[in-house]
């Protein structure tokens, strides 16, 4: 096949179809941060205003396209570049993509950017402390990490770097989650717009 | 974040925004069997019916996903796992998914099958014998692959395993790309409708 005869649907079409532009918001915080939970409400969100959105979760790679992979630096890194293509494949389908990766590393998300046009890439940084996520704990596993039973966990025995200039920074930890998506909702509202 | 009380988007509420079905549409066959001229004209054709499709295409992946991966068996079933899965998630995102592998492998399809319910994934053949697909030969990768200057090629010095119970087969040795895509299109008409 010559690729050159192959006709693509650019993306601009699908978003004319779809009414609303493309692109992902990498959602990047600590372990029980708020990450999910605010990303599956937004998905919600989204959706009763009929615009086309996925969440890609850290949770449903792991079990699927990354399931080879453990959590050693060098696993996590790979993780994150996986989860950077797909995400890239799925904006190029129109989607509206949001990532629920803790994405611990500042050069993983870097390099993850990269694949984007500036205008179709936002990190958003749920900025929650260290104490409040360990207080919250939903899953047991800052817990077990402190007790030693779960290895390389981010926070405890695994570094995070926090973004150094994320497209916005929501403060999981004094707002609920329906202050976090109002605000979230607000940061996307004019970058939902298709440009003549 | 509790699983539990996230509150994922059911994929039959993504097909009735988008008024149709979703499912993937595994295309396999020879290089040069027609795999990524017929999942475009369908793309386009879709498109045109206001249905949301997306290629998923053996060579962007290896640009972009798969680009630590090389051509061995291993490597090539490493490919095919994660094009399985990415197919999955667009699946589930309400796409109707053309892939376009050669995924020469029978077990590596069957594989990927396994991730989806039957009504779910389609394998089609595009049966074109290795005569006129080297005939064809339209990169010039045949011709490279008998002078040796290309290893382990798909029909010359690595293995083709057809499909033993293909949803549907293809012709395309013998169809022009408007035959081969008119059939393609009966196949999927009466599975795109959203069943209540």
């Amino acid at each position: 096949m010559n690729r050159s005869v192959l006709n693509r649907i650019p993306l601009e079409e699908r978003e004319v179809l779809n009414r609303h532009r493309a692109f992902v918001l990498w959602l990047t915080g600590l372990p029980a941060s708020g990450k999910s939970t605010l990303a599956y409400a937004l998905e919600q969100a989204l959706l009763k205003q009929n615009l086309r959105s996925y969440v890609l979760d850290g949770d449903d790679l792991r079990y699927g396209l990354s399931s080879d992979l453990g959590f050693s630096p060098q696993d996590r890194s790979e993780n994150i570049r996986r989860a950077g293509h797909v995400a890239k494949l799925m904006v190029d389908a129109g989607l509206i993509v949001i990532t629920s990766f803790i994405s611990p590393y500042r050069k993983d998300r870097e390099r993850v950017k990269a694949l984007f046009s500036p205008d179709r890439f936002y990190e958003v940084y749920l900025d929650c402390s260290l104490e409040v996520c360990e207080r919250r704990d939903p899953k047991g596993n800052y817990q077990k990490a402190r007790q030693g039973r779960l290895k390389e966990f981010t926070g405890i025995s695994a570094p995070y770097e926090p973004p150094l200039s994320p497209a916005l920074v929501i403060p999981t930890g004094e707002m609920n989650v329906e202050e976090s998506l109002a605000r979230l909702l607000q940061f996307i509202l004019n970058r939902l717009e298709i440009k003549p």
